[in-house]
């Protein structure tokens, strides 16, 4: 049955529910083309405003992903498990903790989009490893998740072709940042990903798509009470986004820092927050009984040595030089340094992190477009972090530039998105809340 | 200097009131197509549901008036006016007020849109008159309004375009009822054509756009006080469409009824509304004192045949056969009647006056798509008005029906559309308010 889009979209001007058979309507029409760019952009808007009942939000996020094809994994023995981020700067959880869980025998199955950002996303870092691929038929994927126990490579499948049409809509419509179009986004592509324990981590603070706690705390609920509604089983954790997470900005500094954290070289932060989602999926697989003993199984393949061990197993599955996972000098390495030093004694008492990423992206380590060429080996480096006291002089940051960086732009940035004052800030919780 | 779509976007989503760059960024950009169909559409839903304020309405108003041509009309010498419906079945005042106000010496300069609807638009109808032309060039429109005092001719100047793309859109996503969007739309063309007074007759009822008198008083009001801020001078009447407003419903069979009021032969809520009409436009022009003397000076002209010998005039000079204002049976006929009678006595309770209007249309008087072609000579007569009693085999109606009209169809529609039952219904005026 047909339903006219214009029902549709006056339904829900008039702040009524759609039902089921309404959102499979937009779905398949937005992929179809049944439904006009412009008659989409205006439900999308009454959306916005109107907003959406969790049923809606349910039969949304499940149209999404039943709008191309669904990855079948249940020919892979055990538990698989997926992981997501609402993105931030610094943030290579992914390098670190998908090599531990594996480690700890719960599969790792990572389809991960390119998208644009302050810095490439997980694939973009991985590309900085020589030789590495991410590229792989859905065949060769579940093969390196059988063998190995966990792969990251880039969509192959067409997961979720509704949310490409959409997303590309919202982006210039002032429709992103809205709850249930946010939700149906990210879960619609991890439901077609076909893992059974998706662990998701909320960013929350200057650096994240919500930028208030209460608005971090709502996502996390919603996207936890409708992913577990399709019968997989989430967990979110809300994560401190009002400094970088890690120390290290770019795309072989973020490999660089991973690997340092595997290692056991490098620890804070970034380590706590990796092995924090690590530890609710090995509690979410059954294969820990807790969080805490979660973090000790983690702890434990850190100290020996097979984590860093389990990221060389799946660099080189991948294509990719393994020796990097103990020489890190064979990633690419920015020509030019530039040093940041305080003009003022003080304390760090807040970052702007956007503005750190997008210092980050000024010298071309994130996309603008989607066409742009990225340089793995830049970035910067922090070497203070939100509370450090600080002398005149000082080093901030250490900007890697290269030919093409624009340095002068992405320095004078980098400067204004540190804030330095008499008092030492508040110290907030590294992980804010837990949502399962 | 160029203001972002989407910011403009982003700020009604939230709730915000747009200034007057803003919007005039918006219509600019909706003309020369730097706001994209599917930006312009989130646009009107987030208007939509949040709503504009006066000064915005205004501001819209004004700059879709100067997306293209504004008539000048100053040089032709007096006050001049113009008349606008909202819609409605059985409607044809214009055709009766034009002639008699510019008999009273207040010049009716009127270009009409052909527009979608029940029946043709005025330009239809007087399509039906032998001979009769409704395009000319402006100083061929001037020339007639300064000679024979009225003309009513097709849009030949490009009136407000950016009203064109709006409204194309809004047809398709679901945002035509929406005040502010309705009034700019209406007053825009109003404005860029040039008249000093103009008169609304705004429709309440079951044949209405506004079916509550609620929303009807809304949208009268607010364009008048939006029209009046412009600095010409609205006025607003508020009428009755719970039944269609003449007794003759088509193109040719409007103008016979036209002229048969003109003619001294037929009174009724048709000649009360066009004489309201009219009165208010000769008090607002300075040409009467008073609604109650510019309804005598009006009464004057029609008792001594002036009013019917300018709508002669009128034709002839716009090629037509003057003679059919005595002599109707020069107007097409339809060849077939099909008389539809009461299956019962009683009272006319209820007219679903848009259904009536359909039933026109069935017949081929209206047009469902722009390319259709009309049936100049088809339409319905009605022979019972609402509260009539009626006895079983009283002739209700007759059906004027042509070659191609769906006759069982529009016979089985009309059936429908008149309601009659055991007690009379409680009267409504015809005239609810005059909003100035």
């Amino acid at each position: 049955m047909s339903i006219n889009p214009c029902e549709i979209i006056r339904k829900k001007r008039f702040g009524g529910e759609l039902n089921e058979a309404e959102i499979r309507a937009f779905v398949t029409g937005v992929v179809d083309g049944s439904f006009a760019d412009y008659q989409t952009s205006a439900l999308l808007m009454a959306i916005c405003i109107n907003g959406m009942t969790d049923r809606e939000t349910l039969a949304l996020t499940l149209a999404m992903a039943k709008s191309g094809d669904i990855l079948e994994l249940s020919d892979i023995d055990g538990v698989k498990a997926d992981k997501h981020s609402t993105g931030g700067v610094g943030d290579t959880t992914s390098l670190i903790l998908v090599p531990l869980v594996a480690a700890c025998g719960v599969k790792m199955a990572k389809m991960s989009g390119r998208g644009l950002g302050f810095t490439g996303g997980t694939l973009d870092k991985l590309e900085s490893i020589p030789g590495m691929s991410v590229s792989k038929d859905i065949e060769g994927f579940k093969s390196q998740v059988r063998e190995t126990g966990c792969a990251i490579i880039g969509q192959t499948a067409e997961l979720a072709p509704a949310d490409k049409v959409l997303y590309a809509l919202r982006d210039v419509t002032s429709t992103v940042d809205c709850l249930p179009l946010v939700v149906s986004s990210i879960l619609s592509k991890k439901l077609a990903a076909g893992c059974d324990v998706v662990v998701l981590d909320v960013k929350t603070g200057s650096g994240a798509i919500m930028d208030t706690p209460e608005k971090s705390r709502q996502l996390a609920e919603t996207m936890v009470r409708i992913g577990n509604m399709s019968g997989k089983r989430f967990s979110a954790l809300i994560t401190d986004m009002d400094q970088p997470l890690g120390n290290y900005i770019g795309n072989a500094l973020e490999v660089e820092e991973a690997i340092d954290v595997l290692a056991g070289r490098a620890s804070g932060d970034l380590k706590t927050v990796a092995l924090a989602l690590g530890a609710h999926i090995l509690r979410n697989a059954g294969r820990a009984a807790s969080v805490e003993e979660g973090v000790s199984m983690l702890e434990a393949k850190l100290s020996s040595g097979e984590g860093l061990e389990k990221l060389g197993d799946m660099i080189q599955a991948q294509g990719g030089d393994r020796r990097v996972v103990k020489d890190t000098s064979l990633l690419p390495k920015a020509p030019h340094r530039i040093e940041l030093r305080a003009d003022r004694a003080g304390y760090v008492t807040r970052m702007h992190t956007s503005d750190i990423g997008n210092a980050a992206k000024l010298l071309g380590a994130g996309r603008e477009r989607k066409t742009d060429a990225l340089d793995l080996s830049v970035g910067i480096v922090m070497h203070k972090r939100l509370g450090d006291a600080v002398r005149r002089g000082d080093l901030l940051a250490t900007l890697h530039a290269g030919e093409k960086s624009d340095r002068v732009g992405a320095y004078n940035l980098l400067k204004r998105s540190i804030e330095i004052g008499a008092e030492a800030p508040e110290k907030k919780p590294l992980i804010q809340a837990v949502v399962e």
